[in-house]
């Protein structure tokens, strides 16, 4: 049996997970198979790709907000259906998760040990997680891209809104049905005929999603994970899967941020650099004086900014941080970086938009009152210590190898609406309408108590 | 009878009217007795006055807006109110309206002539209206305060707003009785004494405001209008007035606006001053290309604005166009005036706000391509022909006289809610938040389509 | 003799041109030799692309500002130069210039008939222009771009500053001799192998620039224009040329607009998309009411703005309106279209960067007040008469093909600095400092005379 | 002698002061005469008031930047000047500048002893201070203002601008003798007679200011501090004195800032409010989240900002942080105080200016995350732990007191140019144009340097 088998060979490490009921494990995530790899195919006239399996998904993460009742509950209910529904799939939890499941659970749960303090990936995380699910908001999804930053090539992520809607997630919880038979199915051959020549017919048929056939898998050898032959949906293809059709992807770019002391070494050393989704932010932090950042765009001076700080954004981060401090919304398939001052002491500094691939350093000149300074990464504060002399060098990450393919950046799963799939292509404008709040009118006729 | 004199001594005027129902006349506005003048009271620790009648007012201006469905109706709707319930008081209505209405209403209305189009003033307006309502939205209120943009002291406006409720505009249409009540009795020993010491109870009573007893006022001598003897509220004392209480005003300066020829000569000749409400503009109008724009404050050169154009804005007019362009919202008690450019080239004008009682001159120097400017006060453009050597002066209304009582501006009557008096001071906020959705917030969890 | 041939051919169209002495001619464009197209070559690590001819170009169009005392003698020199230095070049002027010109130089002047009022492009301009050079500002340079308004190839646009400098024009017109230079022989074997293989010393030795050789061009058959074989730097090989580098292009990428009657037919009729370099406007005009204009985004309702207009804006015009209207700046490398609104009455319109291959449209609806609005495109009313249920579309230029060869957009020559050609990629950074005062410093400390 | 018998009195307290030379005292400020108020006239039609001594300034605080190479010996050559040119005068300084100066300085400086952490201003200060002199740059003039937070009456402030020239301050160092004069003889008969018949001429002789008579006081009698006879001006009535006119003042208006813990226990507590010049804020300091924060605006609730902060400034503080953080400039005379949020999340949040008698509270609620936050006065961190449930409440500084007085607020002593008195209204539109550079133009033509 796979569980005993593999209860035998991680003694020594298991005592680490808090595994009281042999049968509710905790089990480390290097014992998963390999990840799988999915393709990112161009769709015609659409900006938005084309999630392609090559075999079903197995290792999925989901990920919670923090501090937010209930939460658990949805975990759980999330990761039950995931397990009872396709049963070859393994649930990775964060270590403080997996610890307040496992035992709620009748399966067992992966997860990792906490990076050190100096990264934020953990070990072989990247490497095993074929898909990522998100329940919570905006700071959800950041901090799951946050265990990929120093990955290359981020899982697809799902994200749930709970609650609150927030600007980077798509779905509602209460779809979640739906979500997720719609990502493990993209790929397989049904969903890519459909790409070939829809069939509108079937869209809407949309069959009871929670009687879609289970299916069973090859057994899972636990011993060598990396010889584990890989689901195939041709092993599933005589079942009735009822429709589907690709799920469309959002490659959102990230950032590629180095951050050095003034002799040049990383802080954070050891790693290479960091991505950030949203923004990497140089702040007056707990000082009250203004500080002097001198900027270079393209390895040149561009100029000094006398300011509460810098930020340098992806375009997704433009709704982000970068908006409130004057910046102009950019669409997330612009190829660009934002360079938003924060607060400038200057009349006449003005957010910047420039081509991703341009290099961009802020530093931390000499003239500067105090020695600390904030530097943060997508919310987080990164290591303390960091003062005059210090650097921060961008660059827009490579979202196409040189053999043109999709590679790098977020894979966010983007929502559509059954029957109008044609207008997918808005969610991001419906997100500036719904959340931003973004030119709302004035002068509301409904509204008549101003007392 | 009163109407029978009235028409005999009019005859060759009022064919200007087109009367052909005897009864149904519309008469000239010289005919009225002159205006009463209302004081307004300091209250303690409040910024708002109180409005104070010697005698009740007798002579209603009452404007509607334009093109709107349905708006005819109410107009009549109000005036019938008004003649049924408060015999003595005579109703001014717009030429236009007045040749609308006057079959309609089974009394006589009075109008004026159309000002020629240098000017804005109608003659004998200033000195016959007691009180203005208005139905309809902002531009109605700009509107009616344009007929006394010549005019020191504006009657008090009373305001309606007609389906969309405007930012100026302060009572609902179906409030019209209470409203109209609080305005009239304002001022009655009454009100006067509940301004000494408020009793709160009489404040909740509030008896059916339809049944307010009528009064007949002395007989109105047509033929010797200057001597009519006023109404006093004292031969209506004996009634049972119902509970009152004196209306509040908020007194809105105005900016007073000179626009001259390179010559020195005025545009809009023969006349003294224009009064605006919201604001002067200098705009590029028609031309495609920038204007380049001195400008003078305390009549010393401030700086060359090279823009669309300019604004100089009351803090009423914070909230209009000066808003739109960038500009801060001032509170309209602040005593001040905006200078705020139109989408300037430099990178570095910021909106100004000064003192009110600083002279402000635009000058529209030679250096500019194309001769003709646009000149607009409170929406309204001035007469063509303006161009390169063009100044237009501004400098704040005074409103308190030596004798610090207060007198100019534009005398607001600001709704209160019953129960919720001291709250009043909150009108203004209120409308920041229901009209111009300040500060409007992210994420909206109710909403849930995004599609 | 080529001239008289000419002469004889063109007899009843050369009334048109006020020639009187016969060897000061103005000739009709249709007699040069067709255009030669020059490729446009990546370059390693770098954004700008070099430039290279097939075959030196012949036909130069020289336009120059209007309205500028000394102007024209500089037209006067400039032309001189070329016609003496390069024996082999044919000048274009526009019809004025040429009028005003022709009788003052010792050679042909070429020229074309103004387009009528529907159009912006002159006849053949498109098919015989090799290279346009400006002498005059931003607003010449825009002019110029406007004549090739229907022309998906720009020829390369050499531009020098008289007086101001501008932020599109990158020449002092002091270099003219050095920068037609540079951009003439970019594309000979020389220039060529420097692309390979850059020898530093070469750049240094920059030989004095007045005294490169003339060489002798193949005859010129005027009869038969498109047969003429095509100038050869081979034919000018044996001569010593000095140094030489490829001249370095900035391609700026252009909107695609259309303006449609509610009718759906075009305005401008007959004529396909228009070609804009900064923008198109939508805008009040004259009117002094705000307008109601909806915009869609990807072919869906984005939003409806209230605002006294709205512009779509290129990277290249991101420092034009667009930035005196709160817009980003946005590097010209940048695939984007901005949306910016002018003084929206929402407070919370924030400009909008777009993917470039995102169309656009305006819409102007029936709730508008007044028939009229502005349309300008780069700063030029477009024929009057637009009004409610007007749409203007506009979508970004493609600048590659299907092959990937660039194409398109407007081959803007980027100067350099002799020494520091490393450095060429600033010039844009350059501008942002010198001409916009980004980010000026407060507080001069040399500054000391503040009365 | 003087200094003897202080140094007979203090001998227990001098030791805090490491003085060893006997003859170069520091002594404690307790010792000196009281404070001499001035009176503040206003004058016709001028919005500046005129400084009137009763008696002649004896007790001067003189304050100098911190960390700034060469200020010591201004200091000291400053200190020099005043006392031997106006013997009766008393040197006060901080106590490092005290401890650093006073062994090389012929004559005793006063000083005070630090105040608790709990607390700004320094005991006695503000009843022995009867002219505060700045050597520096804003961020000294804050400083010295800081000293007087507890204090209604702050006196009257001659600030030097040490090379970069600030906003605040007003003269040059080099100036300091016409300077100081002007200040010291402003309401002596001469200067008062200016006043009111003001004779040209004078103002043209200016006098070489250097060779103004010294003259003699009546000697200071330390024992009994309280009963040393003013000096007078008639005491130097008979000397030649040279031209002078009164000092002008501009009377800045402070808030009124008041902390609260959750309890309602002050902050700084046993203290009463604090005045602020610029503005305080509230900030999220260190912590990467964003605050909630509850305004509330005549103590009702206006709005709940999302942001990094809120500043709440006076008009003096609008060209400082709250112009970074996107305020309008307000001039130091219009009575009201900014509300200006930093980076908010809402994209409706504008800055507002309201009246200066509106009260306004900032409340840190429940939601947020963390629990510190910074709160700073005029760029000085107040003490920490301050975290949810806190609350700063704020009001404008009344400069009248109830008989018309003028009082309060930070008299400024404004610069004027000799012979352009006329012109004096515009020093701070001459600050905004130098300083800020205030719509600084774009396209400099000098500028021909763009490699
Ligand atoms: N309020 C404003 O900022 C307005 C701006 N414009 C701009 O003017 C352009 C037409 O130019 P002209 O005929 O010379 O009109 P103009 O005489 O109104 O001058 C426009 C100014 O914009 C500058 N400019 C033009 N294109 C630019 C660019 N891409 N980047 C930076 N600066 C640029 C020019 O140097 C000149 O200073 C339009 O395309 C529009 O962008 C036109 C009207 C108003
Ligand atoms: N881009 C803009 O924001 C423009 C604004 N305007 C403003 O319109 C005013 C004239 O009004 P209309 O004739 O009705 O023209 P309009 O039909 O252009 O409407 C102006 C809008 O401004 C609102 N408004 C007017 N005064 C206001 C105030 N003091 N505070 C808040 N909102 C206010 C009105 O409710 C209306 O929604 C002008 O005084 C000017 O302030 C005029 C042209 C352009
Ligand atoms: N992002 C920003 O703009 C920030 C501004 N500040 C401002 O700094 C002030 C404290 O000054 P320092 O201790 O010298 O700090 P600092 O070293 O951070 O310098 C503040 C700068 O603001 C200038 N300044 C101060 N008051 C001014 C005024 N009323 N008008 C125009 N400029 C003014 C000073 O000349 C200096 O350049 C605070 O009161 C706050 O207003 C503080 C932090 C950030
Ligand atoms: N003044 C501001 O606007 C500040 C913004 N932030 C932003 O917060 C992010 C971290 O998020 P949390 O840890 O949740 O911190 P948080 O609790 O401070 O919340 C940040 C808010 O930003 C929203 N958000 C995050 N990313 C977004 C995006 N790409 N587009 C639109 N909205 C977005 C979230 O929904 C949330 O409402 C940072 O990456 C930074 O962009 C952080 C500090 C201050």
């Amino acid at each position: 049996m796979v569980n005993s088998l593999v209860r035998h060979r991680i003694l020594p490490w298991r005592r680490a997970f808090s595994s009281t009921t042999p049968r509710r494990l905790i089990k480390p995530i290097s014992e998963l198979p390999d990840r799988t790899k999915p393709a990112y195919l161009q769709r015609p006239q659409n900006q938005l790709l084309s999630l392609q399996w090559p075999s079903p998904p197995r290792n999925i993460l989901i990920t919670k907000k923090k501090r937010t009742p209930g939460i658990t509950d949805s975990l759980i209910e999330y990761s039950q259906h995931l397990h009872s529904t396709y049963p070859a799939i393994n649930i990775i939890l964060e270590p403080t998760s997996a610890a307040e499941v496992h035992e709620r659970v009748p399966f067992p749960v992966y997860t990792y040990t906490e990076p050190p303090s100096d990264s934020l990936s953990p070990e072989h995380l990247g490497e095993k997680t074929d898909l990522v699910c998100t329940l919570g908001g905006d700071g959800t999804i950041l901090r799951a891209s946050s265990l990929f930053a120093h990955s290359a090539l981020v899982p697809p992520i799902l994200s749930f809104a709970m609650g609150t809607i927030g600007f980077l997630g798509e779905w509602k919880f209460k779809e979640y049905k739906r979500a997720f038979r719609e990502v493990y199915m993209s790929g397989s051959r049904d969903a890519y005929e459909k790409l070939e020549s829809p069939d509108p017919e079937l869209e809407t048929s949309s069959a009871p999603l929670d009687e879609v056939d289970k299916y069973s898998t090859a057994p899972l050898d636990a011993t060598t994970t990396t010889t584990t032959p890989p689901l195939t949906y041709s092993s599933i293809r005589g079942k009735s899967l009822g429709s589907s059709r690709p799920a469309r992807i959002l490659l959102r770019n990230r950032l590629r941020v180095g951050v050095f002391m003034p002799d040049g070494t990383r802080i954070n050393s050891g790693h290479s650099d960091t991505y950030a989704l949203n923004e990497v932010i140089v702040h007056r932090g707990s000082s009250p004086h203004l500080k002097i950042i001198s900027v270079y765009v393209g390895n040149r001076f561009l100029t000094e900014a006398v300011a509460d700080g810098m930020i340098i954004s992806s375009p997704t981060g433009s709704t982000a941080y970068s908006l409130s401090s004057g910046g102009s919304i950019v669409h997330p398939l612009v190829p660009s970086l934002l360079l938003t001052p924060i607060c400038p002491r200057s009349l006449s500094f003005r957010p910047l938009v420039l081509p991703a691939n341009t290099p961009i350093t802020l530093r931390l000149g000499e003239k500067n009152r105090g020695r600390e300074v904030e530097v943060s990464i997508d919310g987080k504060r990164i290591s303390d210590g960091i003062g005059v002399g210090m650097e921060v060098r961008v660059l827009g990450e490579r979202v196409r190898n040189s053999a043109k393919e999709w590679c790098g950046g977020v894979p966010s799963i983007v929502r559509g609406v059954v029957g109008m799939e044609e207008r997918e292509e808005d969610h991001w404008v419906g997100g500036l309408n719904a959340l931003l709040k973004f030119n709302y009118p004035f002068g509301d006729q409904d509204k008549d108590e101003r007392g």
